[in-house]
């Protein structure tokens, strides 16, 4: 299935707008796994068994394996996912950008070699840079827009000579041109919902992966209010640290994965009682 | 040593102010490595070995090495340079760009996994994402300003409400404010003269490194003209196709190294002949 058809069935069958974002800090796993040789994949996959049926997506975030020389376990994480939780895209956070030839290579370490079905991509070098992800139509291609920091303002923020914002910029470029195969996506950050209403104003029904709620600080309601589209969707909502590390206090070298499906389920009421109705929640009660 | 000084004194003592980009494309390489398990680093290695007393750097691209599962064969390569080339500088081509407890993950991977002496890294996220990078004060952080390609215009040559263009914001943010470790160098494609001599305008001596001679056709005169510093240095001009894959036509299988050490040295030939004097190769003669 392409990635926008397993987005929206995830939405839909899981009555869920969160991702679990997967950035597995080597300082921060369980002692239980320490000196383990695949303890990052075990880590993972721990959680993402226990988070599988309550989320739209799940988020591998790749600088936190390729630190650690774990790209075979980000193979293996991703291998896991699919087989034991088929329907469940997997967007690889990469925030890759470069010319034709080499963006080629990267959209081929994406999608061929990791099996991810979205991967995030830096804009700043324009469309002929992004071209080479667009032409795997199956797959989808989420392009950074406004980002959830606070130096995310030092060029997203600046003002063109008409007064749009750049970020702006980027969010009709990428709606009215780059994606002309339907398989364009936007990050846009939690902490910013003025900002994130103006982008939803321009883009229609386009989904937004929106980190920045959990660990950042991101207002949920206030985000889902201004990001929602008018069926209650539209929203990819990433949760990393939150969830991950929900155990470290309470239960670690405990029950981590409790903990951190007790983080998610806190998480997908929190979102879903902010979603407008109907929702398929609502019916099935 | 540091990046910056190694790179200065590369500059003078090899009198080159050319970089060898490492972009193996394993549809590419001489059919005399095909299918050796190790061929992507047994090329790279010629290559490095051929031209080592023509650069100034060399300049890895990591996507090359990514897309074939290969980050073993990077490892060993750019231990290569060190260990038989020392005082060389190594620039890691990633073009990463993230929030700062990623960024700081991936600094990790260019630098201490790696061991690159620089890295290339988008600014489209702003001052915090790239601090994790400037915080390795010895190393090098080389942010993309106004590159090579087509679409590099997209974004990079939008003009902001003061009519400075975007590339220009960043050649000043950078310079002005980001560089306070004296760390930093930009990218600046050599396809726009025009744009290259008006960042050199606006950052002083600082290090450009130039991407698209050779095979992007860039010109050299042109960009030497641009671009170079009142002493005849200051820049990093890159060549990766036109020097690794000089020997397709007259010598592939035969011996693509000595090809592309004819190509290096008529680079550095036609670079020399352009910039300002007196040059150390002058004094030598």
């Amino acid at each position: 299935m392409d990635f926008m058809s397993a987005l929206r069935a995830a939405w839909r069958e899981r009555d869920s707008l969160l991702c679990v974002g997967l950035d597995p800090d080597p300082a921060r796993l369980p002692p239980s796994l320490a000196g383990k040789p695949c303890a990052i994949f075990e880590f993972c996959c721990a959680i993402v068994d226990v988070t599988a049926d309550l989320v739209c997506a799940f988020k591998p975030q790749i600088a936190y394996f390729a630190a650690c020389r774990a790209e075979d376990q980000l193979e293996a994480l991703i291998e896991h996912i699919h087989a034991q939780h088929p329907g469940i895209p997997v967007i690889l956070d990469a925030k890759r950008g470069d010319i034709g030839s080499t963006a080629g290579r990267y959209a081929e370490e994406a999608f061929a070699r990791y099996r991810a079905d979205a991967v995030t991509v830096n804009p700043y070098m324009g469309r002929d840079s992004v071209e080479p992800y667009l032409a795997w139509e199956s797959k989808g291609v989420i392009l950074l827009c406004r980002t959830s920091n606070p130096g995310g303002a030092d060029l997203q923020g600046l003002a063109l000579g008409d007064g749009e914002k750049l970020y702006e910029r980027v969010a009709r470029l990428v709606s009215s041109s780059w994606n002309a195969s339907g398989n364009c996506a936007l990050v846009v950050g939690a902490t910013f919902p003025e900002e994130l209403a103006r982008v939803r104003a321009l883009v229609g029904d386009m989904p937004l992966l929106v980190p920045g709620i959990g660990a950042q600080g991101g207002d949920i309601a206030a985000t889902v209010s201004a990001g929602q589209t008018k069926d209650g969707l539209g929203l990819i909502l990433n949760s990393s640290r939150a969830i991950l590390y929900a155990g470290e206090r309470k239960y670690w070298d405990g029950d981590f994965a409790t903990a951190a499906r007790q983080a998610a389920l806190d998480a997908c009421a929190a979102i879903n009682a902010c979603r407008v109705s109907p929702r398929l929640s609502m019916l099935k009660e």
